[in-house]
């Protein structure tokens, strides 16, 4: 009957769809369960989280120009936060109570929202009350928590899973990693101390425990070298031989042994993800079985009414021919009958891209098809499709290149028109949609396009302060032309495919570092905030303004390299702070000037979990796709 | 008869070990090659390549105070020219002609020989005829190729391998990386150059092409961030959206692609290896059936005579029962005869480390076993394998770390002592032969016995410069005890024991990186040498010593930084710069200022090859180290 057609249905999508939500089988519930996954709820949901970590943006300290009072971020934030409640509750409204509250998850979401409540009273209570005493919003750093914990994220998801899972493993070496330094950090304490050694800048050189910690872990990340060795080495050359021992064993050895762990976790997650998966979705399918089938005689099986009127539910848009060719494909017997064998398959088979014959028609095809199949038309088609074509305009683009190279921009009309009648000319004869499932085609539709309407808005703007910044990105886009040409060359052909089809995976693990990010960077802002000020090295202002607005960094090392910009006084700034502390231990130097040695354990929380198990669960991913792909 | 036996022997300890010559199969050939593998023959090649490498410590430029005049160096180094050359012909005289100049191998070593002749003879008359042009010893960077093509290094030389069929496909990234890198920084030059923008030290700022790729190149090695961003960064914050797209692309994604197609080609040249070396083993084992085998009946085999005749060859030492459980263990059918299957797995069991229960007994239980058997000694023996002996000399050793952290040195005696006890105690228990065999043991052995020696030492030399040093080696020695507690703690047990076991694989690696270092080092003290001194940074000296003695350097930041001492003046500092060039490619912009722009392709050269490729490769081994073991 229907119910239950409609609950096989809401199965065999879900073990389509790799959903693993466990809901109650009634009808109710299972039809408020698919208005759940509607495709615009979810977009709402994506879009709400967005917006929650963009507030970042417009809170106060905010980027310049983007200032929005408080009250104003606040109601933005209710509203993302009322929206993510109504999730929860429509999610709790289909799913027993017991399975709501011990999925962690779910936990997780009320208790940030909650937290958050509570953030945003107190802030307003306290920026009311003592408006002067720099009210923190405290619960910022945990708004990328909705990223993982709402079903939406399953991929990003699944990477925080793998990094969960992995953190046992990898704490083990890691402690052995720490006590290493440690333990140099006490030898070189001991062969160092008594010299009374100094920086060329004045300051002590290994004279006490928690510098020489410092000063080793920082060699690790390789910014401080060979700096680090310099004094010591300039006394006697065999230092050289405590500082190289130490590279070796705590750089080359044991970050390769830290990179292992987590590469030899990471397959081992995923394999046994990969497991329980397909458990899982077969559980759904069994289910989903036991529904629809009935007896004939010893066997279950599903008859071909049901498979019908099963497909008219899960695949409304199709032809009769089209779900009963889907049926004949998953009936091995050739009895007209599935058997639980056969609709074991049935998820996987929805999820092979088939298209029917009527698809490949292009647009024109259909509408014009006189002029379309016109022996003309057809020599336009054949000269497209031919390689010379392909040839042709490679050589164009080189062409292109000199003139870049040698900046002779007027020409650039030329080419952009050029470029656009191949364009054209790959749509007529493609069609639209084969059009837009090569890479490199939507590729060039963007660049071209976006360089129209580039020159279109620069001439309209004329000369201006910010024609130089539309020319800046004509020239961008101009050069990015060049990137077609390395996609033709055949030996390049495989790294940029494994590359294109790794893609969306690469942009899923970005956004793994990117919730890291976020979150040491509102902690940064809200501890380091306001310290250091940019405002430029001219040295004419008055006593406020010298020194970066912060007199302790006078005479500092981040001073004379004109650090200042690198700073936390918006999240902008703080982003890009964090990006290039990886490699620069030395901006932390400024902060510890400006605040105190305590300062240091923010980088070092920042470089165990960005650097060594982020980054490395990165590089341990594109290493796995590599190699599956090749 | 004799002959085969000979024959079968050799091919049989062929297989055993691995080897892989070709010689011809007659007796006195044979004979040839087994003394060409006598161990005292290798161990002298070895010490010879040792040797050799080791002269440029004493060459000119040499390492202060150990400098030996050219001629001195010369002789060493043609007497093991003279050695290698006997070996060459010594191999030479086993092998059929065309099979050794097929080889690749001898064609090599035979080349550098003749050139490092060439190269000696003009030397002597450059520096007699004109020894103030700075004579120049040109092929003693090819000296590393004995160590590659000489059959001794079977493992370097495998490494060596599987970087060379590893090569095509890392050239694919690595050049699909440059063109990135040259496109970008066609990008930088067109977006910054109109700005007229300057480094904080004066320097033009992405003023002209080759200067753009330097400075992004630099970025992938992060030794200049975030320096080179802060220019235009400070003047336009978009700037960064430039800098962070680079850094994602060719440093993240890049850069872990190479380490993935580098991997990958690892895991398949191993792959490849295990099954030629599979196969070229038993080919020989089959070749030895061929020369031992009887007919009996229909089939083939070897007769227990046989047998007997050839272990009496291959294993004198052991006795007539062992030989025969051996060939009971290979005689699967129990017929007391070979056949092809049964013989063919002859040289895995000869690897299985067996050892008889006469081996088990310790040095002192044969000797004086009426006391070593006493009751009194068993008493002793099960207290020392019992674990609160362990956990008592773990706290020791823990007590001893609070010792030295707060520098009493005074009660050091006291722990030496105890710590000795404790070696004493388990040689007595276990047994030279048991004791040695686990590393833990051996490294306190070690440690303990050299502290013994550098007490006793300083004691002797009293007061003096000298004590302080010893009295360093001391504390060196004392710190290493600590790590012996690391071993003990279950957790890291299974890291440190997979150390342990790769810990000889390692130093292979290491071997290939030193190949590499010191071709470039060599290169380097030829080029750059002499341009920079260390003359301390006083300021007080006369003209020639300012500025390192290059007057070049005035106000550069190598100067400023103080980086005077990593310098190519001889052949130790030139090691020490080489390591830290990984990560210092601003000592480059040194040797620039003092020469020309094109010391620049110096570092190319040395980050492509060293770092790029050879750095990877060790990674791609501990990374499927680690998945073996684990
Ligand atoms: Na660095």
């Amino acid at each position: 009957d229907d119910e239950t057609l409609l609950l096989a249905s809401a199965l065999v999508m879900d073990a389509k769809g790799g959903r693993t939500l466990e809901y109650i089988l009634g009808a109710k519930y299972v039809r408020s369960y698919n208005l759940y996954n509607q495709r615009y709820l979810r977009w709402a949901l994506s879009f709400c989280i967005a917006l929650d970590l963009a507030l970042a943006v417009f809170e106060s300290p905010s980027v310049p120009g983007l200032s929005v009072p408080y009250w104003g971020t606040m109601i933005l934030e209710i509203l993302c936060l009322c929206y993510f409640t109504f999730r929860l509750f429509h999610a709790f409204y289909f799913q027993y109570s017991k399975v709501f509250f011990r999925d962690a998850k779910n936990v997780m979401v009320l208790s940030v929202i909650i937290l958050t409540m509570v953030d945003m009273i107190g802030y307003i209570i306290w920026i009311n009350v003592a408006p002067d005493t720099h009210p923190v919003r405290w619960s910022r750093p945990l708004r990328p928590l909705f990223i993982i914990n709402f079903p939406a994220g399953k991929q990003i998801r699944r990477a925080f899973r793998n990094i969960r899972r992995s953190i046992p493993d990898i704490m083990n070496v890691l402690v052995l990693f720490i006590l290493s330094v440690l333990m140099f950090a006490l030898l070189a304490l001991k062969l160092f101390y008594r010299r009374n050694m100094k920086y060329p800048n004045g300051d002590s050189y290994f004279n006490n425990y928690l510098d020489c910690v410092w000063d080793l872990y920082v060699l690790v990340t390789t910014s401080n070298s060979p700096d680090v060795m310099m004094p010591a080495y300039d006394r006697n050359s065999w230092s050289a031989l405590f500082f190289v021992v130490y590279v070796i064993i705590c750089l080359y050895i044991f970050m390769s042994i830290v990179l292992a762990t987590v590469y030899n976790n990471y397959k081992k997650n995923l394999k046994n993800e990969v497991k329980e998966a397909v458990f899982l979705k077969r559980k759904k399918l069994a289910r989903a079985f036991d529904l629809l089938k009935v007896h004939r005689g010893k066997e279950e099986i599903i008859t071909h009414s049901c498979w019908k009127k099963l497909m008219g539910i899960i695949l409304p848009d199709r032809s009769a021919a089209y779900t009963d060719l889907l049926m004949k494909i998953l009936d091995r017997n050739n009895k007209n009958v599935l058997d639980k064998k056969d609709f074991l398959n049935v998820s996987d088979l929805l999820n092979v891209p088939l298209t029917e014959v009527k698809d490949r028609k292009t647009f024109l095809e259909k509408h014009i098809p006189r002029i379309y199949n016109h022996r003309i038309s057809e020599y336009i088609k054949i000269g497209v499709r031919h390689k010379f074509f392909r040839y042709i305009f490679d050589i164009l683009i080189l062409v292109n290149a000199v003139f870049i190279a040698v900046d002779l921009d007027d020409a650039d009309w030329f080419f952009l028109s050029i470029f656009a009648v191949e364009i054209i000319c790959k749509l007529y004869t493609l069609g639209g949609k084969e059009f837009f499932q090569r890479f490199w085609n939507v590729f060039d539709l963007l660049v071209i396009g976006a360089a129209f309407v580039a020159s279109i808005v620069e001439k309209i703007i004329g000369d201006t302060e910010d024609e130089r910044s539309i020319l800046d990105i004509l020239l961008v886009l101009r050069v990015m032309r060049l990137i077609k040409i390395f996609g033709s060359i055949k030996r390049f052909k495989v790294i940029l495919q494994t590359l294109i089809n790794i893609g969306p995976s690469i942009v899923i693990y970005g956004g793994v570092m990117f919730v890291f990010y976020y979150f040491f960077a509102l902690i940064g802002i809200e501890v380091f905030g306001g310290y250091i000020k940019y405002y430029g090295y001219d040295n004419h202002g008055d006593s406020t303004t010298l020194f970066c607005g912060n007199v302790r960094l006078n005479n500092s090392d981040f001073y004379k390299n004109r650090y200042c910009k690198n700073n936390f006084n918006n999240f902008a700034q703080a982003m890009v702070l964090i990006l290039f502390l990886n490699f620069a231990a030395l901006i932390t130097s400024g902060f510890v000037l400006v605040t105190n040695k305590a300062a240091r354990i923010y980088f070092y929380a920042f470089h165990v979990c960005c650097v060594v198990i982020v980054l490395n669960i990165f590089t341990a991913f594109i290493l796995e796709a590599f190699i599956l792909e090749f």
